[in-house]
């Protein structure tokens, strides 16, 4: 691991998470044009290099539109939850493309050490082949237990009721770029004391969940059964699968769950959380890791 | 065409749009347990069928999560605005998978007349390797271009600004499955008087829009010059390219733009409009298109 290259999940610092944009101004029947800031959405190529029998292959990935900041992050969390390396352990080194001037600081090149780790048939699970007309939410839940994904041990971790609610607005004070843009995604990782520990923003949504998962990647703290997830907006399949696959068992959203979100948390003994705000919550699966001031979970 | 199989978008009365879940309520420091809607997300998986010297041959194109609804519309608008067909009018079916019962209806396939009417290259898009570090927003707007999109024609769609503000709350009321589940974005076309034709609704937002584009790919009503897009969202990259895909002027979103969004609408002569609602509205690029009651354009 070069931990001054992927320690702090990139050189965050470089790149601008807002950007100045001239903008024509309507409110109360008035026009004016001012200053104003957006949220930057650039692409960015995740690239593997996996040894070989003929030296290094660099196999190219994903290319995904995201917010500058904390890349390397993003490029680990991506590569684990989507079960294109298989061992977390066996991430060698992140870093950005360096064959080129200018560098855009947009191609993340990440490498395993061990061939075993890697698992080629993800770069094409998409386009899986089916024979029949199967496909369907139950095929789904089952191609993730394929990647490797268990339900998650039930009972260690536990947070209390007043936590929980307290969680979104603590989310939000670490949302720096979203204050003035109003335009990003946030996700953070959140103690059994309700303390956040890692707050990530993107426009992508995914992509913030990417970036807090990746940062236990890149510091070798998975499985992160000490952790639960907060994310900023909705909860789905994907952010229910990528929480399981880094075995966090508590997902709590400010917005709704999907179908498919509540099913998978029941199946993975997971903890799902909707609607979070100070007044309250619902809670949709695995209520007994709440714990409530009258002493009884849910 | 088969207008019985894709006139209507899909048989959409078929599968439900939100489904009934057992719930933990807390509010106001008390618990309850009561049962309650949710948005349903299932896979669906696309597949074409083209025509070639060996008869005709199905290409699997991807697998999205959606809402069930408008699938036919759905494919469409994604095979199209995605590039995979270059050639909407060669849409000759749309149909669900008929193989296996029982029937999922979650495999739609399309089929196109002309083989000249599929890019293959298109499926294999997101994995282009690039030998340089040179991916940027800059190269993703070109991309765009050589999928075939072009500058959108300037100066015959326009819309009065208080057409403009009372846009949201139109959309609102038509997204009648989110007012049971918060958990659905929608998409809309709306004509030059502020009329809203086409609406909606997806988990996804990016799914959103393809079922009201698909509308136009099914109703042969392309391009959509005479149209702008609503979207209940933010406005990114590939909201941008899909209108400009389908040739529609004008994107309202009632969320925030992101940086690369305003230089796409300004780059291919889009108006883009954001944080839309009844008391105003930015807006980041075209602003001509839009009459005040002043008689000047922004």
């Amino acid at each position: 691991m070069n931990q001054r290259r992927a320690g702090m999940g990139g050189p965050s610092g470089l790149r601008r998470k807002a950007a100045r944009v001239r903008v024509g101004r309507m409110r109360g029947g008035r026009f004016s044009t001012r200053g104003d800031s957006v949220a930057v959405e650039e692409p960015m190529e995740v690239r593997l290099e996996v040894p070989g029998d003929d030296g290094i292959r660099e196999h190219p990935v994903s290319v995904t539109m995201r917010t500058p900041g904390d890349d390397f992050e993003l490029a680990a969390g991506f590569l684990f939850t989507e079960g294109v390396v298989i061992d977390p352990a066996a991430v060698a080194d992140v870093r950005y493309c360096r064959n080129v001037e200018p560098q855009e600081y947009n191609v993340v090149t990440a490498s395993v050490r061990d061939p075993a780790a890697f698992d080629a048939t993800s770069l094409t699970r998409n386009f899986y082949v089916t024979s029949s007309c199967g496909v369907c939410g139950k095929a789904s839940l089952e191609a993730v237990e394929v990647m490797g994904c268990q339900p998650v041990a039930g009972g260690t971790f536990t947070i209390a009721e007043d936590d929980v609610r307290a969680l979104p607005d603590k989310l939000r004070t670490l949302q720096r770029t979203f204050e003035r843009t109003g335009g990003l995604h946030a996700a953070g990782l959140f103690d059994g004391d309700g303390r956040i520990t890692v707050a990530r923003e993107d426009v992508g949504r995914h992509n913030a969940v990417d970036k807090v998962i990746g940062a236990l990647v890149l510091s070798r703290a998975l499985p992160g059964s000490a952790s639960g997830l907060i994310v900023s907006g909705r909860s789905s399949f994907e952010i229910l699968q990528k929480a399981a696959m880094a075995g966090i068992p508590v997902v709590v959203a400010v917005g709704a769950p999907s179908s498919l979100a509540v099913t998978f948390a029941r199946r993975f003994n997971m903890t799902l959380v909707g609607f979070a705000n100070r007044d309250g919550y619902n809670v949709y699966s695995g209520g007994d890791r709440i714990s409530r001031g009258d002493g009884a979970g849910e």
